[in-house]
């Protein structure tokens, strides 16, 4: 089949066609310049759906969760889209256990679009490819995204934060190591879950979650949202209709607040300033005036540092390619 | 006290004095601007130790074997020092939890140093800060430096692969959520241990990650170094001994092959990359030319996009606030 240039695909994305969707954020993933105004363009539709983000760590039942979500929220009637980042390299198993399987059940509905991401590629633009995706299946008109992310490392909660609903996981009984982890996104949660609370140890997770609350740790989320922590038993769809009615009544709570305003100009901060990094990036790599070898020979000798060096670079950027 | 500037503490780090060293490592941590000329200065009194990464899931037991490790190193009357990136928030559970209690039983020994780091400022920074510390233990003539993370997330990655010899952790029977993580980082081990080797599935998780290796995961770590996979029971001292030869064997054998050199020109250019993109977020958020809130606006009502408004801020990133 002949390419369709991405502009062209723009007013199929806007009426919603699938395969023009996933073209775009086959495009958008792998960093094509060629679509760079198609998604201008998109950027500029987009901006009505609610966005919400479901971060947790490893084994905590976060794609059970999403899955049953999903049809909770179809049964509602609205169009629903996923995009799951797939914490693993292209050239593992990771993508053959991951999500797209445990999403199955719920994929082959029309109403609903499921995109798993890849974390790891050359040039780094995790969260502006997920973004970037985001912002199609927004424009596309899908009414409640989903972003599912592991809950650890920096990468993956920005992308978490860049939700205007940020739900996090916990499960019961998970070690020291897991449960250090999870403190570092429990400060930008607006609601919890704990998952599978079938398990005897379930109500002491809960009650830790309320007390890590009561020492403040959620304070700066909206200062009349009252974070909730609702317990879950995914498998049974136990706690899945609360978690649907928390999450739309965040909705409801950040448009009547004001909130929402806030909300969006935090993450259009953090959104520009990833773009950035990413252009700069980009721009690292196709560098061709020399000056990079010569900065990494300094390096070598140890005849600068790499702050200094960085400087350097930075002193004259604006002669790199554009990319 | 009065405050030392931390030039006049540089002679005494590389004299090895314990306190100057953990005052400039504190400053490098802040991203302190009065402490930069003197890592610049430490940066060029560093390159002889052996740094070793150690990277594994959470769960996998790496804090228990890096302690281990550290004893048999001084066993053999090298200095050591460990930099362990604590994967939780400063104000959260987690540093209570983490590692510098597991750390505390080699803590006590003077040819011992541990820092722990915290992953999440407000200014990102997270590698710099690492690796300054790493310098600063290097100049200060520790021999070997050990720097522990979980392997999870595009940051923790990339400090792993900052060390010229990187270890990969896994534990028998962790779930699909955690083995999908875990293929992340399968690509970039130099050797693989198998943590937990007490339990009855530790044989098919050595027998998995030699299959994964034979589909030629690890292909692209020098051409003649053979990766091993090392079964351990931490907590017992068991394979111990063999992980700790087969560290010293690698350092060898980068240096027999000369592949020591690009290992270290990959290293080098990364961090560059990342100092300058540290350096950019702090321009950013020291900027005050009005020149972002006017681009926030824009994104605001959607007239740009975030990637053409991440171009208009790299065109003139030259007047930005120089940190």
């Amino acid at each position: 089949m002949a390419f369709i240039g991405s502009s062209e695909l723009v007013p199929r994305v806007l009426a919603g066609e699938v395969r023009a969707i996933a073209r775009i954020i086959t495009r958008a993933e792998a960093g094509m310049v060629e679509c760079r105004p198609a998604l201008d363009a998109i950027y500029g539709h987009a901006g009505r759906a609610h966005v919400v983000g479901i971060t947790g760590v490893p084994g905590s039942g976060k794609s059970t969760l999403v899955a049953k979500l999903v049809s909770a929220c179809r049964q509602t009637g609205r169009r629903v889209g996923v995009v799951a980042i797939d914490p693993s390299s292209p050239f593992s198993y990771g993508a053959i256990l991951g999500d797209r399987i445990r999403m199955s059940e719920v994929a082959a509905d029309p109403g609903v679009y499921v995109r798993s991401m890849a974390t790891r590629g050359a040039m780094g633009g995790l969260a502006q490819g997920t973004l970037d995706t985001v912002d199609v299946l927004d424009a596309a008109g899908y009414e409640v995204i989903f972003i599912e992310t592991v809950g650890v490392g920096q990468d993956e909660v920005d992308i978490a934060r860049a939700a205007h609903t940020v739900v996090v996981v916990s499960a019961p009984g998970l070690g020291d190591d897991i449960q250090a982890i999870k403190a570092g996104v429990l400060e930008i949660a607006d609601m919890h879950v704990v998952s599978k609370c079938d398990r005897a140890d379930a109500d002491k997770s809960i009650a830790d979650l309320k007390n890590m609350m009561a020492m403040g740790l959620a304070m700066d989320r909206g200062n009349s949202w009252q974070v909730p922590v609702i317990p879950t038993i995914a498998p049974r769809g136990e706690g899945i209709p609360e978690l649907l009615a928390s999450i739309d009544r965040h909705w409801t709570f950040l448009h009547d607040s004001g909130e929402i305003d806030n909300r969006r100009m935090l993450i259009n901060e953090r959104r520009l300033l990833k773009a950035a990094e990413d252009l700069l990036r980009l721009r690292f790599v196709h560098r061709s005036d020399g000056r990079i070898p010569q900065l990494l020979e300094q390096l070598r000798v140890r005849s600068i540092s790499p702050h200094s060096a960085a400087k350097c670079l930075l002193e004259d950027i604006q002669s790199g390619k554009e990319p």
